[in-house]
């Protein structure tokens, strides 16, 4: 790639699995866990894209923990406190996806600086990547709680632009959720859509520049040009 | 109920069936209706919400034709012109549910006026009433079209009080989506919230006033006090 000075990725979903909720999700529920995950991730998505319209933002763990009491209340499952705080607790202990570790240490090591830029709160960044000890990776991790609305907002974007003090033009933006690649093409950053699954992208009036079926391939893409 | 002037209605879901839309697609995919239809709307609704967080709106029958390529593209199946052009418009032809004639019928005779505000076009709105022989219920069709974004943005809500010419506490807003129901009810408006099939409100911090199981205990509610 040409012009690349720095590299900040989604956490969600890009660096981090959520579905890795779903194994404690099973545990508590036998022969659940895959359909609550599924919609718990969904209803999280719909919480801080409505509340960010209906202008009425709370913080990422707040939406994580509403999503959860709708999961269990529409599919019928009971919720006690101690159940509620060890699912809620399981999103700060997300596991890394098997590509992570190595392509973020290619990255480092030529120098690039690199940032996080997510929805979730200063405070859940900071206990996913100090659980899985991938602190040494990041020049910034940047919060949507830091400007009160979620990503695809033109807000969350900018703050990352920012932080990372380069023109946005300078900053690849990583993520393998299609909505948020195609708001960080609308914003004007170069944007590496990463589909591991094979999935079509979404028809939203922007597609990325790059895509790659992994963080390994896209870190390809980055130091030897495309 | 005490100081209701007015009642408007959500259009997609609340009084007009938008799985009516399966028969349609069944019999051109034989097999995946079902499935299409709701990963359709689900991508429909998304893409409303998605587009006015990015402020990139488009009006609602591109948003619609936009999740259908999706939705082909993504259960890879085939999508030709002819196809797209009958399913789109199967769209303006949905069928309202068995209870909407009855409750419409009764809350006029009583001399309220009724609305409909929707986030489709002008041109949807007026389609779909007028191929059902509604249009006399309705003293007002109101689109988010005219204010270019979509609910639950407050200025959808805020165009229906304006058109409508009475204070938000005495317009009952009427919904089946509880997306909706919640971002009428943080606006304002005292909501009556259908629940057709037993679902679990979401939890987006706000209940509706009222619910309903169909538009005719609703209409019972208006008409006979609570």
């Amino acid at each position: 790639m040409e012009g690349i000075s720095a590299v900040v990725f989604d956490l969600y979903g890009t660096l981090y699995d959520v579905h890795s909720v779903a194994l404690e999700l099973e545990a508590l529920y036998p022969g659940e866990g895959l359909e609550m995950s599924r919609l718990w991730r969904q209803k999280q998505l719909e919480y801080t894209w409505l509340r960010s319209l209906m202008g009425q933002y709370i913080n990422f763990e707040s939406a994580t923990y509403d999503a959860l009491r709708f999961c269990c209340a529409q599919m019928k499952l009971p919720l006690d406190t101690p159940t509620q705080e060890r699912l809620c607790s399981s999103y700060l202990r997300l596991r890394t996806f098997s590509d992570t570790f190595d392509a973020l240490r290619r990255l480092k090591n030529s120098g690039l600086p690199l940032g996080i830029v997510s929805n979730g709160s200063n405070y859940s960044i900071a206990q996913v990547v100090d659980n899985s000890d991938m602190r040494w990776a990041f020049n910034e991790l940047i919060s949507a709680d830091d400007v009160a609305i979620f990503k695809p907002d033109s807000r969350v974007y900018a703050l990352a632009e920012q932080r990372m003090d380069l023109p946005r033009e300078q900053i690849l933006f990583v993520s393998s959720n299609a909505w948020d690649a195609t708001g960080a093409t609308h914003f004007g950053f170069p944007v590496c859509w990463i589909n591991r699954q094979g999935n079509a992208f979404d028809e939203l009036g922007a597609r990325p520049k790059y895509v790659a079926s992994n963080l390994g391939m896209m870190t390809d893409m980055v130091l030897k040009g495309v």
